[in-house]
């Protein structure tokens, strides 16, 4: 089988990470750049990380879309708060039959993708990775690196494991990257949601790590509550996740190095938040379903409040 | 009418404002001091005012109980936080006839005192009173200064204006406090409720004063759901406050003067907060009537983590 070519858009801690992978076990992978194309150009990409560092001394570096060659599959991997520049950087980059990954955090953001791009060449990655750039072409892969990926449809509606998908995850696997078929992305989403609404938020919003939320007895009972308002927002969308996955979640936390999670790096680098893919989205898709999810909603306005005065 | 004589448990800003107000009317007053024991019977007490500046040279001061006399009225105006002193501090201070005015933050504070001293000689006091203690001897009024007071009787059954009540209002009236009668105490303080639980708690979990609450579209929307659930608690206890108080309540706010609530001061001075007495009675009134205020347990969870974690 061919090896795909790949386009990734947001050479970020996550972007530029699943990138240089893909691109040391032998794929044709172009990088699109921002504040770090000159320094990127000049040295390059390195990797520290816990499966052993590498650098990628030259790579297909660009600042501009309309310069950037169509290839086969684009990994989108920008945060969701650049989502509005998408119909100017997505189109250039496409070719009739390209597929875009969505490699974002939140929910409901493959809706407004395929507004820009159509439905049928979406699919949906759910990304368990944690991994920072401390500088300029430098990425640290912390832990885990696993990538669930679910083809989306409008209104969600599960298609199987695609053709496509399979061979998407055979360069992954390639490039040392487990890879999880789902047939129901919104299930994988929902499911990413029970750990990321409950820890993202009251990191902001009560300036914690997770290990200090874990400790005290009464954030550690927020969690749960939040918990249990995901499952009845997942529920809404028909989507059953069992109660157990609860106290599965609060023991995977408890047993978790003490960890600043991504919203709380994105607030104490003054970066905006995205509260709209994870809180907004997950809020709005509830309340279309007729169901209200009042702590989530109040976590919601909590961190709107802060997210604003963080950047003036 | 002879004058009743008085006893001020807890010279602070409230205590200490109103105590040197009933002094400076011709009342006999006694005051139980702590920290500023040693400065207070050596320069006395000092008012800043908006109703006008003066001083008390001299004043019956105490910093042991056991030496005061028993008087008339016995005004508790401590913080709540230091509720678990009060079977030591209000024994020896009471003769057979004595009332104690309960001038605390909060719902079901009574119902704990009454269980030190019996429920039929307790009368509520819901303070609407600005004022700080910037240094030891130093009260500064900042603005109003009202007070509700209601009988306690044992479920908070109503019992209309008693003659104990009128004698009281009487004195406080003569040294300018204004004062208003309760039929229904109860009802009194779910009402201050609507306010202190959200603005209490958002200015400590925001960190913010109320006008930058209010400014914000999404705290101010959060602070209306926040006084919808208080109503659904006040509801509970059967008490009805009309949905319009709601807006009357957010439109005092916009009018006021930027605050730093009190539990905001006592947040950024250490102290310990009123957690239990605002937030924790609330929740656990309404719970016994089988009714649950989600966004409230919320804020109390979010507000003991603070609290913990600022006091280490």
């Amino acid at each position: 089988m061919s090896k795909l070519t790949y386009t990734i858009i947001g050479t970020g801690a996550l972007g530029g990470f699943y990138g240089a992978r893909l691109q040391k076990a032998g794929n044709e992978v172009h990088f699109l750049l921002n504040n770090d194309y000159t320094h990127v150009t000049q040295y390059g990409l390195t990797i520290t990380s816990i499966d052993g560092d590498f650098s990628l001394p030259h790579l297909n570096a660009y600042n501009d879309v309309t310069k950037m060659p169509k290839t086969d599959v684009v990994i989108l991997a920008l945060k969701t708060t650049n989502n509005h520049l998408l119909p100017k950087i997505l189109p250039p980059v496409l070719k009739e039959n390209s597929v875009v990954l969505v490699f974002q955090n939140g929910i409901s953001i493959e809706e407004n993708i395929a507004a820009i791009i159509g439905p049928h060449r979406i699919i949906g990655g759910v990304c368990f990775l944690c991994s920072n750039k401390p500088s300029p072409g430098q990425i640290h892969h912390v832990d885990y690196k696993k990538i669930i990926l679910g083809e989306y449809t409008s209104d969600y509606q599960p298609v199987g494991i695609t053709d496509r998908m399979q061979q998407i995850a055979n360069d992954f696997e390639n490039a040392d990257i487990p890879i999880e078929l789902a047939e129901d992305l919104l299930f994988a989403r929902w499911k990413k949601l029970v750990w990321n609404i409950p820890y993202n938020g009251l990191s902001v919003i009560l300036n914690a790590s997770t290990n200090e939320i874990m400790q005290n007895t009464n954030s550690r009972k927020l969690v749960e509550n939040i918990m249990h308002e995901v499952l009845a927002g997942a529920k809404s969308s028909n989507r059953i996740i069992p109660d157990d996955f609860i106290s599965y979640m609060l023991d995977y936390t408890d047993k978790m190095k003490p960890y600043r999670t991504s919203m709380k790096i994105d607030y104490d680098e003054g970066r905006p938040l995205e509260i709209e893919a994870i809180f907004g989205n997950s809020l709005n898709k509830a309340k279309s379903m007729g169901v209200h999810l009042p702590i989530i909603e109040s976590l919601y306005q909590q961190l709107k409040f802060l997210d604003a005065k963080n950047r003036l």
